[in-house]
């Protein structure tokens, strides 16, 4: 399985227009950034003229991208853009809301390339592949198709998004077809070396000072497989971090043998904003969502009221429960004895 | 490049020879471990026997790989073992000297597999190839060779090989052949998500802890360029972590934007063991030998005599000699000005 083929009707259009506005979704990640600006390099590159308009801010981590300077940041008029285009391709939204900005995009022709379960085909085009590791592998597909070999840069940003989708080929989508992708990149000239450099080489001291502090306040409970940390408005200030910084930490205390389940309580105006994060079948966005948060099985979050005892009481509780359910579900799993 | 074949030699007595013994290098590393389990499993699915004898115990991060625990470690008397053997397979082993034990491996017939530059040739069969990425991608070949079809556990140990010969897939020998011998282990049945369980997520309490209270000594020195952290006996104590816990930490000051050489200074008796990290063509090597130590131009080490203030100097003085005249030699490479 190579995954899909771009659409011929996609490829018509990409080679007949002229002006393409890129955008992807809001609160960009490796793969949103990476393959707009792979995507524009690959259209400019046919003559094209292509101009990435965003949301949201691109993330420091993201910023020695080759291109990244030029990406627009929510600047434009709420009724439009101060140039003229002939279509928008979104990438990685399964639907046009993600974008963040849908309504000034409304009159123009919507490409929708996405590798999300449940995209809502919303464009006029639209290509899905669900078993793309990450949208940057599907833009790498297309260059091909349009005979554009990318050059060491545009490898480079692919790469970033392979990399940052499959958490660093550590996700169950690290699969051959991804680490295939990866080989096909290194031979268009991708330095993993130089991307990991960019991703986890260049931390902010305030960040790495920050971990420390946190490190400080962990907690195991019960029987250790929940753990908690704390981030204090002091903390942040003592290890010269910006907000920011915080970003990832959770995944250390995560990281330790026995640990199932972690929350990061970090104080808000008027309580402590929780992040969760879980291993394998522990759900902790049923945590989160009676709670009036949101996220995914494997992390969520929510708000809730100090102080910070009763506070870290209440998500221990609930996330002991988390554990419980799923103990109980994966036995239930098992065959029954005969 | 898709590196060499085994030597047909080489195959032969792998058919020929029915009891192996198969070890690798003092202070093994995934490498060599993961390429262990792995050859002894492919030659036992052969019907042959196989033991793996090393020098020095199994880190414990790579306890959790299949049949790690029949790995033997420095128990045969040192004038032999208590099976006989029809010939030695070395793996990953530049010189026979590397093993520790090479005095009562002697008597028998020597195969050589490794991936070093430098490597001596000094066994009856060598086979050497130092475009492999890992000793674990060549064994992959071999059991290919052998018309074994590896089992998901062989190919675990193999995929775990790669991954940390490559840093994660991070380091310059991650190229277009290391992510297809990756693909190719995927397809054999590796789990990316499973190795990085056993490597990244399973990381003694202990060592959490103890990042935390190395972070609280972090200091940066001069420009920024050198970066200290400092462990005391009572951290380990305060962080309930073991001796072998502070390995890799280093690597979190490391990873700061602009630190270009990194210290860690640990107590011991009469003085302060010194860790060194540096990037590029920064070479901490040149600082280890002549205060008595050793190592790589990017990792090295020494011992140097306390109380801890001066020696933070020494070690901050030498390191930042270093820098600069790496930083010279950079200039000196660029085009003179005409």
């Amino acid at each position: 399985m190579k995954g899909t083929s771009p659409p011929e009707g996609l490829l018509k259009r990409l080679r007949q227009d002229h002006r393409f506005l890129i955008t992807s979704h809001a609160n960009p990640d490796g793969d949103a950034i990476g393959s707009e600006l792979a995507l524009a390099r690959i259209l400019r590159s046919l003559g094209k003229r292509a101009s990435i308009w965003n949301c949201d801010a691109t993330p420091s981590i993201y910023s020695a991208l080759p291109g990244a300077e030029s990406i627009h940041v929510g600047e434009a008029a709420p009724s439009g853009f101060p140039e003229a285009f002939d279509a928008v391709i979104v990438l990685e939204c399964p639907t046009p809301d993600r974008t963040g900005h849908a309504d000034r995009l409304g009159g123009l022709p919507l490409f929708n390339i996405d590798h999300h379960l449940g995209n809502d085909h919303y464009g006029e085009l639209n290509w899905v592949d669900t078993s793309a590791a990450a949208v940057g592998v599907m833009v790498h597909r297309l260059a091909k198709e349009l005979k554009v070999y990318p050059d060491e840069a545009t490898a480079n940003c692919l790469f970033l998004a392979l990399v940052t989708d499959t958490g660093g080929f550590r996700f169950s989508n690290a699969n051959a077809d991804a680490f295939e992708a990866a080989a096909a990149l290194v031979r268009d000239g991708a330095s993993p070396e130089q991307v990991s450099q960019w991703l986890y080489e260049s931390r902010p001291e305030g960040a790495v000072r920050l971990l420390g502090e946190i490190l400080s306040t962990l907690e195991r409970h019960g029987d250790g497989r929940v753990a908690t940390v704390v981030l204090e408005p002091e903390m942040l200030a003592s290890a010269g971090a910006q907000r920011g910084d915080s970003e990832g930490l959770i995944d250390v205390p995560r990281s330790i043998a026995g640990v199932d389940a972690v929350a990061l309580l970090r104080r808000v105006e008027d309580g402590y904003k929780v992040s969760l994060r879980s291993r394998g079948v522990i759900d902790v966005e049923a945590v989160a969502r009676p709670r009036g948060g949101g996220g995914h099985r494997n992390a969520a979050g929510f708000v809730v009221a100090g102080p910070l005892e009763r506070a870290r009481s209440e998500v221990v509780e609930a996330l002991a429960g988390a554990v419980e359910r799923a103990t109980g579900a994966a036995d239930d799993e098992e065959p029954s004895p005969s």
